[in-house]
């Protein structure tokens, strides 16, 4: 079989040989139900408790707070309605370079009638101190800012601007899907902060899609999305995903075990990546800010980012244009006309997202091809022109 | 290891070996995000069509009509509360045997101003026609009886209970996911009827937990649940769980091989089941009226169920007191209850579901067991007294 190389991993990663063999006597013979109080039951539910921990443990939360989810769009979905439905519409206020899933459900509260700030970034991708306080000043019950972007890979100054937050009375959450696994996430120091809660997700981190959580302050009250048989506190009906907890679990485990090693590894490979580009003339966006170790975003002028991603892709390598998620629509980046890029420039932006099989032989591959591939596309412009 | 006789098929199934087969490559290499517009991700985006074709070839829909869920619980919140949210607040109707996914979502609704009437059914468990008239004379604009029922496994005339609401003017919704895979469902001949929408799930015939479907007439607009990415026609973003749905359509595809076969055998057994418990005293409930071929609820005066669950897990058989979702609280079977069975009677319920891969000898060691259960908690009751 013909295999790309990967470079997608803000999109989804591999399933860990170690973590699908975690989860594989959960799809063999400890098929349970986790409410059945039979030995096929308990053996379900035991699994679900020890990944549990272990997600805690990963982020430095309680295993009480882990409120286990089918997705990371789901968990944002959760908090984000879960908890306007235990307010009076009132106002919220998220960055303007979330993802999808949490900008979507601020727009569905504002067709019920809540008012929804949008907090500018600054030409980095960083929130702009001003407009949160702007944003702040509206009074605000809910606020939600990402900890890093899955485009740019750029970090926010979580704790600051939680602190913030909890001075105005607002809860805050946080989506830190792409954060886990990249950098060091602790919950009680960020809970402490003024977090409310945070998104995590098992497939960015070499877990099994289909298992996600929401970690959550016990202070906080959410109406449930999916209401029924009560599980996970009554905040998510539903049998479990009792294999893809598990994976989950076993993922986190490795990932806060691999942590440092891999994200010096990757700062590493990213570097000599962006050397490269700088000598064929890309412009790296967010270069100068706090960024996770793994993700470049860049752009050459005058090339389409769609088509050299399909270029790409038929000479053996696997990137993105926008973000995976929203690519159904060829639109440019969102994140990028945020933080004032001209719209031409952002149609031409890639993404490389590098992960733990990503070698030097890759990298300098990828940017042979990339030059080979941004020289015939000039040329065919040139033809035509 | 030490494996009981499993005869809980209606709390959940075991992954049979070939759908665990069909999921594999997508937990190993075909790992992409079906998003994505380059090779791994156009391998996931495939496989979802085919599942997506083999679900709906399974109930004789078009594959355009099913929307994927993580689960029967989402898939039913979905409908009931995303078709609310497209209508002013006004009337409900659902059966007083519906699932908690159901009745919750319903009870959700009342507390948001809407009015929620429970239709009432007959001591054999099959909805009352007076009192489904009663419900319709209350204008709801949206219906809920499920098709088979998970406790006693009794079947309702969909097609004519449909067809009056369909008269009245609402929206008619079938929870379906005990009957798929027990007994023939066609889409098609049930939404000419007048069904808009129906809920199949995959862990419960033999496929993995964490794929569900709303099978949906693409004239009912629904509001999402989770919102964001826009997968599934907008109505369930989310990165789509790859491997769980192709093996979704893997089950669906041989439950629909097997149907005819299976069912056949597993009537054959449960009738010897019924005629043995016929023979310990036991009362049937639902016993005259039409029902699922695998599913026995029943009683024996003076014993109470959960303990009798503990008892059978101890001798190496799993069986359900109650449902399987809703047995984190031991109230007395709802279910019974709207029935008219006296709550102490209810209390003593123990269900039995049978599957693949029980045989006579588990139906004979079972009622041998039971027996000698019966008379050893008997007995003790004797000297307590």
């Amino acid at each position: 079989m013909f295999a790309p190389a990967y470079l997608d991993h803000n999109a989804t990663t591999p399933l860990d040989p170690g973590v699908l063999g975690a989860m594989l006597p959960y799809l063999r013979e400890r098929y349970g139900n986790p409410s059945s109080r039979h030995e096929y039951g308990r053996a379900a539910r035991a699994a679900i408790d020890t990944a549990r921990s272990q997600v805690a443990a990963a982020v430095g939360a309680h295993p009480s707070e882990v409120v286990f989810t089918s997705g990371g769009s789901e968990a944002n979905n959760l908090f984000i309605k879960g908890a306007a439905a235990c307010l009076k519409p009132g106002s919220l206020a998220v960055s303007a370079i979330e993802h999808p899933c949490v900008r979507e459900p601020a727009q569905d509260l504002k067709r019920l009638g809540w008012s929804l700030y949008e907090i500018g970034v600054d030409e980095e991708g960083r929130v702009r101190q001003t407009d949160f306080s702007a944003a702040l000043a509206k009074k605000p019950s809910i606020v939600s800012v990402m900890l890093a972007n899955n485009e740019t890979g750029v970090l926010q100054d979580i704790p600051a601007l939680a602190a913030q937050a909890r001075a105005a009375k607002a809860w805050f959450h946080t989506d830190a899907v792409q954060a886990l696994g990249k950098l060091a996430i602790d919950f009680r120091a960020l809970n402490a902060a003024g977090v409310n809660a945070l998104t995590l997700s098992a497939h960015k981190i070499h877990g099994p899609k289909g298992a996600a959580a929401l970690v959550l302050d016990k202070r906080i009250e959410l109406k449930p999305l999916i209401s029924g048989g009560g599980q996970e506190r009554n905040l998510r009906s539903g049998t479990e995903n009792v294999a893809a907890i598990v994976g989950f679990g076993a993922a986190c485990e490795l990932a806060a075990a691999r942590l440092a090693a891999d994200a010096a590894r990757l700062a590493e490979l990213r570097a000599r990546l962006e050397e490269g580009l700088a000598g064929l003339g890309a412009r790296v966006f967010s270069r100068n800010a706090p960024r996770l170790p793994n993700t470049t975003f860049f752009a050459l002028g005058g090339i389409d980012g769609e088509t050299l991603v399909a270029q790409l892709d038929r000479a053996g390598f696997a990137c993105a244009s926008g973000s995976a998620c929203s690519s159904v629509s060829p639109e440019p980046s969102h994140t990028l006309l945020a933080m004032g890029v001209e719209a031409a420039m952002a149609k031409g932006a890639l993404r490389v997202s590098l992960g733990r099989a990503n070698t030097e032989e890759d990298v300098a591959r990828f940017l042979r091809t990339l030059d080979e591939t941004v020289r015939k596309l000039k040329g065919l412009a040139a033809v035509a022109a």
